[in-house]
């Protein structure tokens, strides 16, 4: 499923993974494995065949295949015939049926996906890890409803997606230890033509072969197909990891929007071809667009959840065909954007400052109403006089300290005083709770997963145009 | 977006309008149309430069614009300096933005589609009315939750799918009426630059360059992009086209469950690798998982409805590339495979008729309840007497005349004689009610759209494997 | 289907609509129609026994029909039974199935919806419309990828969501003149039950009961039920008619965050529990909200499409049960919200000129283009140095027009004459091209659209809390 | 959300968690537990008064509260001064946000909720453990593509469901002991406004209120709420759930349309208002069409993954108050129902038995295939002329072991004997491989989950009409 659109965002390593040629190497040393296996179980299959398949396990002529497909009318009939050919031979494929060979090979693809999203969802975790650090002590306008609300840190706004994307990567862990290969079951999943060749040494043959597959959590019983409720839960968790991206991409356009930060913009790069003066936060916009594709390839697996008809049939595989590489090919593509905007972005200090400056007398509102509470008001009295006060205010257009002080004094009884307001104003950081503390435990959280994986932290990501 | 995916599945036809020449081709008439315009409205651009763009419009080297691209990190304008370079000028794309190139071609192309999917519902039309004919007095058991309830003809099921087909055609030919397009408006929607380069003169412009689009339902106002909402209609018109199709194969794999019919098998064919007898519906369930797909590409583009910020950005781009062009390839699939289907149906008469007289005795129960009403039994009571006769009838494992009348005349009281029992039976083409009558009005309908539109009749998709 | 979930979204007239009583209502004047035609067409029902329906058709007792359901487990059936005991006879339902009632008593349901929520659109549309004329000659910064691009007017704004308004319109006013009834047919679809009754005489029963719907085009062929991609194109239109209210919602919520508009509010009004000073545009959130709520409410619907087993089950009655209501709830409290906020929307002029007056210098970019492109330099090559002056002037942090300039003749041979520059920076309305007459073009519309629906001037939503 | 929908469908238990009633319990014994944290901590809360607040709060005046929130417009504060009325005192939510209250009760019933649904899936997992037990020597004809295959046994085909229930149960588990609580955080997650109030001595409160949550997996950094993202995984677990069920009521209606087994059915019940033999399988049909609505909701909650703006705001409310508590309600139903079918089901064995035999001539294919190829022959060629042998045979009409012998000596050389055709049709169960074993193994599976949960064995669900 290489094609202009995938090439264009997923990574060199994703694209291999779900070519052609990977999917039919993986075929044949399935193939391989169980004439070995069931040589052990007492088929008599020359030796020196299978020495004849090991020989040209790597000759994959895809044009040749084309063709047997296009008289077979069937496409695992053809890769047998093109393999059989190839080695001289008709030894493979005995026992089994066309989805002992792809079930087992789509959920090896899947593992191995699985391993590089593992790597790259920590490697942007490694570079949220470096912002939080750097930004931890940044007071900013922290909005809700979009308008300013409270003071926060520019670096607690990244530890909350750090914070996103470790619970999903605790979900990746879980399902990569749980997630079952439906094994050599044959045309219904009776394993009947395996017993038929082999007879009772049949559990030799099954012992050998899973551990090809190196995979404890075989299925105890299983149709023609695995269940579809298991590509589900892949899909959804790939969506689950992408999460923490997108609410990145997000908030980076709407800062991007107060003229807070910008993606990196190269002296070569063109902005609009309309208006020479543009730099636009275009990566996170693509985040944001992979995300609906995502979610898509999410919606097409959901179509199948459930769907089962008796033993199975293909009703799913064209659907799985575009949906679950696809959904790799994209989350692939998401996560090193992610990671490339989070290692690019440049802050405006200034632009942050300037609003701060300008939306704190008003939004400290809380903070004179925790101190007016503890001067004995009631809550709810002081939340009302303070709403009327500070609407009050802003309508005036005034942003003196004085008339600050003059609104709120005129409004509750006790009052603040002008030392307590300068105080507040004063020093933003001291409103921000507990955003350090937590910037420096999710730091130390992120430290335990980099740590876990190598090559997590010196990844840097190729992402095109 | 020509990949293995879509080549496995679509038309060389559509996999055409889909490709990156098509468009590059289009962008680049649309570049030299609107040099044409502004220079009937007064811009200096010299006609030797529009004869060397002309010239060089064929010449599209795919690698050279990646290159460019890859520098610029601007897709468009990689486009635009590859044309000027060809051409040795710089006329082009004066006054306009990116988007007044690309909103207005992938309208173009999205209309050039629309007019393929057209002939293809046609043609499928088409062959659902020759199966019509064919099978409309076939007296078939029509089945309700899965289990028989009635009688009505093989035709009447087509003539089902027939009329989904024309409601949904309906809808297409309106929006086919009143898409519209953006046009050449700008940044932002005001046409700004092209007013300060034309003054005036601006509205020459617009009347040629509206004639090179060949519509009418120019938009009042728009912004950069033209609202999301507009693909949305598009794509689910889609999958309302599609419907009918989606039906029918569910239905074929029923039928060909019960052993009624059969897909087109070819002597060289092999159903499965495993079991040499089979013989697959395996196109329908192709049908029903390529619409899995297609509504998943809906999904994305639903995404983007009504989500935009401000004047526009490109958080809808990788979605639309992957979506719109998608949902095509595929109902084009979709369309093909199921026309193929219906051409190539083989029908078992001894099945259909086997499973009509072990299920008459049973599925006759609504015209016996009609008869008793007719005698004055209330319709209440006569149905809860039926009911009760009809399950002991069926218990008894009976299959004998005799035995049901027996059953039923000893439930109800009037009751039904033997002579009635025996008419009903013996002729279940009467059962059919207005089955054959409705068959000729869809063929009758159905005509008509097929005069509409040369080449409908005569269409024969090349369904690959 | 009344719920505190929808009794807190949507209006009193459309909850109505979709009450119990009103389906019940409704039923009953079908099933009073059909004996008038039945008796009409020589069926012998006696006159008192309709005329007593007549008289109790009004009596809905939602407990007595449950507990008849709860016995019989047939839903219909309850209430064929509580309605024959009302009026003491047995001659309602007559050839009929379930569905003959309930397909078609929803179609008039939708029907009847589909009309409230045109008025509704229109209304919207009427509200629009004086925003449009109100805010016209009001210069904005226009923005692209959330970041300054050009300048263009707020009315313009808002003619954009009108604009895309009408094309939704043009799409519901087809579909309602297109939208079929599925008629009296019976289980299976072929009318068979009421042949048997009726015998020829059928075909007056046909005429009668179709003028009771009111609808000319009946389905020339349906099964059981009608086709669920009906339904389908019925919910996608709603999305569609919602989406430029998710539009111009999304847009508020933007602007807000720039203080450029505020959502109104009242006195006794709290905008957060915790913070006194906060008012949030958390209307137009509700409607991107509820917006999330029909786009899955659509995707249930989706799930039925193309989905259907022979003639008919109840596979999809649940799920209709759920979605069909649901949709036309939730989009007409989106358009109810939508209205409210448009009438009720609070403009700081202030903040929209301070941000322009600081943005203006960078984002006449494309005019200073235009100028250079007639002074004769290439186009390309002049928009690579102003990009580069431009930037430079931004990072230089001055906003002085001397500086401007300097920058800008610095790059460029020939260059922008100060006096021109100065003429560019003090009228930034001459920067809007067409967006003035675009307004007018697209109130001369709305005024045609307002004009065909009576009230739709003057409606006033009553949108709860 | 009580409604007639999911009052329809939902137990009475999940209807009581996702009542109005028990979510302002949970709110009310939130406050008291704050106040109580934060006297702890030195805030100074006269005892009394908490004592005046529990002694209010079982009293729930719903109208009240509505009365309330009509003024305020914010439905959190409406049931502030509800309880601070009832108690006589201001002293709840000091410090607070109304997300510290909405979130965590959230995040408690949605783990209540996730109690109830393991029971059910557990549940249903022995009761498709007793049917394994007693089908599993069944021998019934298995299909691919919906058509006739191998031979497998139907307690097989339970196994297969039983198995992709086990593993969504353990993501079920897993998702559990994961399950985060957001805790108090004030407005934008920073802890200030506590902090504020309590100084240093806001761990004390922390240490206090989490021993309340009684759950360790506390957010380490969130912002006003919790990721959607967990919400997602929430309800996508439930889908997955669900998957078990919705195969499974797939098959009961393909199995129904065999006439191989059928659902309970009442005496007084009615199968069709029209056709008073009808028996449907209108439960399972049920499942199927409740998970259309399932997956709807799963989707608007996609909607809401990822598309945080900064910290927090309700453009997430509504979709959530909808999708939330409807999914929880639906998979209660689904579960529910899929019990009650599975121990309703009804066998008919004759049916089952009249198929295999009409089949198994046929469906031996593979049987024959390996047996020519442990005679020598190779396997594609043993494959092709096997094929060719039994289309003949079919074609024939002939089901005679006599012509079938003949015409399957005749295609291929070695052959297979009269006495190894014999055997293999007279001992159908040798023909199933390991389904019987199989069957153990996933019955001494559910075994364990079964002794895991308390009443599961014993859980009789109340499915309504």
């Amino acid at each position: 499923v290489e094609t202009d659109f995938h090439r264009r965002y997923a990574s060199r390593e994703m694209l291999e993974i779900w070519s052609a040629e990977q999917k039919f190497r993986m075929e044949r040393a399935l193939w391989i494995a169980v004439m070995k296996a069931q040589s052990k179980a007492g088929l008599e299959i020359p030796e020196a065949a299978i020495k004849d398949y090991e020989s040209k396990k790597s000759i994959i002529d895809l044009e040749s295949i084309a063709n047997r497909e296009s008289i077979l009318k069937h496409d695992v009939k053809a890769r047998i015939e093109e393999f059989n050919s190839l080695a001289g031979h008709q030894h493979i494929h005995l026992g089994l049926t066309s989805r002992d060979v792809t079930e087992n090979v789509e959920m090896l693809l899947i593992q191995e996906s699985l391993e590089l999203i593992r790597l790259k969802c920590i490697s942007l975790l490694h570079s949220f890890g470096e912002r939080i650090k750097e930004f931890k002590e940044i007071p900013i306008v922290a909005r809700t409803h979009n308008v300013p609300a409270q003071v926060t840190t520019l670096g607690k706004k990244f530890s909350v997606w750090a914070d996103e994307q470790i619970f999903s990567l605790r979900h990746l862990e879980e399902l990569m230890n749980r997630l079952p290969i439906r094994g050599i079951k044959g045309a219904v999943g009776t394993s009947t033509d395996m017993r038929s060749l082999l007879g009772e040494r049949v559990s030799y043959f099954e012992a050998e072969i899973s551990s090809f597959f190196g995979n404890e959590n075989s299925s105890n019983s299983t149709s023609q197909v695995y269940p579809r409720s298991i590509d589900f839960e892949v899909i959804a968790t790939l969506v689950q990891l992408a999460a923490a991206s997108n609410n990145f991409a997000i908030n980076v356009r709407l800062l991007a929007g107060l003229g807070h930060l910008q993606e990196s913009f190269s002296d070569s790069q063109v902005g609009s071809s309309a208006m020479p003066h543009k730099m636009n936060p275009r990566l996170s916009e693509r985040i944001n667009s992979l995300f609906s594709v995502l979610k898509g390839y999410l919606s097409m697996i959901e179509n199948l959840v459930g769907e089962q008809w008796n033993e199975g049939d293909v009703s799913c595989s064209a659907t799985r065909r575009a949906a679950i590489s696809g959904s790799f090919l994209v989350v692939d593509g998401i996560l090193d954007t992610a990671i490339d905007v989070t290692q690019g972005l440049a802050i405006s200090s200034k632009s942050i400052e300037n609003e701060l400056q300008r939306e704190l007398p008003i939004i400290a509102s809380s903070e004179y109403l925790m101190l007016l509470v503890k001067k004995g008001l009631s809550r709810e009295l002081a939340h009302k006089q303070l709403g009327k006060a500070l609407r009050d205010y802003k309508d005036s257009g005034s942003s003196t300290t004085e008339d600050l002080y003059e609104v709120l004094s005129k409004n509750s009884e006790p009052s603040i005083t002008k030392q307590e307001l300068q105080s507040i104003l004063d020093n933003p950081i001291l409103l921000t709770g507990s955003a350090s503390s937590q910037c420096d435990l999710v730091v130390t959280e992120i430290r335990k997963w980099v740590a876990k994986v190598k090559g997590a932290a010196s990844y840097r990501p190729k992402v095109s145009i």
